[in-house]
């Protein structure tokens, strides 16, 4: 669940939102997100959690492959949606990811 | 609860973790990190959602704030304990937040 995300440097776009009360196809919706996410070329990994907020962390090999994936019609008709009904608020922030360190347990 | 940060460029930290089955002391500390880093010079703002993960995002206004943050000893001892007792893995990446967007409802 923690990405496997190669050698630096990669892009990451971070995700944070207020969600609205309304839940109509949310879920479904995430889900395919995260599916279709997953299929375009230069995904690297995903890593969400939410509670009061949501933050939503995705990574991508470069800049191209961020800006196709928001171009995506399906997203696009989704980011929309969640405009208009799902998110009270949201940031994005894209960042270059320049050095990472990993910690497991034995 | 989404970080108001100032334009770009500036910094994330971006901890993902998964945590242990002991909660002996976590929350307390996680809290009192929250507490201790907001007072630190540099910091920006800090974003936290945990479910099945731990996702954090730290911002920060350079590298040189995050390296002192990392070495801040009440901070070292929190990672230690966090290392030995509270997390079963975790990645810590580096990102440099090159442009970024808000949307709130009106």
């Amino acid at each position: 669940m923690i990405a496997q995300t190669p050698q630096p440097p990669y892009y990451a776009v971070i995700f944070t939102s207020i969600r609205t009360e309304d839940d109509h196809g949310y879920s479904e919706m995430a889900e395919r997100m995260v599916e279709l996410a997953s299929q375009q070329d230069g995904f690297l990994g995903v890593e969400s959690a939410r509670n009061e907020i949501g933050v939503t962390v995705s990574y991508w090999r470069d800049l191209e492959s961020i800006r196709r994936w928001k171009e995506h019609s399906e997203h696009s008709i989704a980011r929309r949606q969640g405009r208009n009904e799902w998110y009270q608020a949201f940031k994005v922030r894209i960042a270059k990811v320049e050095s990472d360190y990993l910690f497991e347990r034995k």
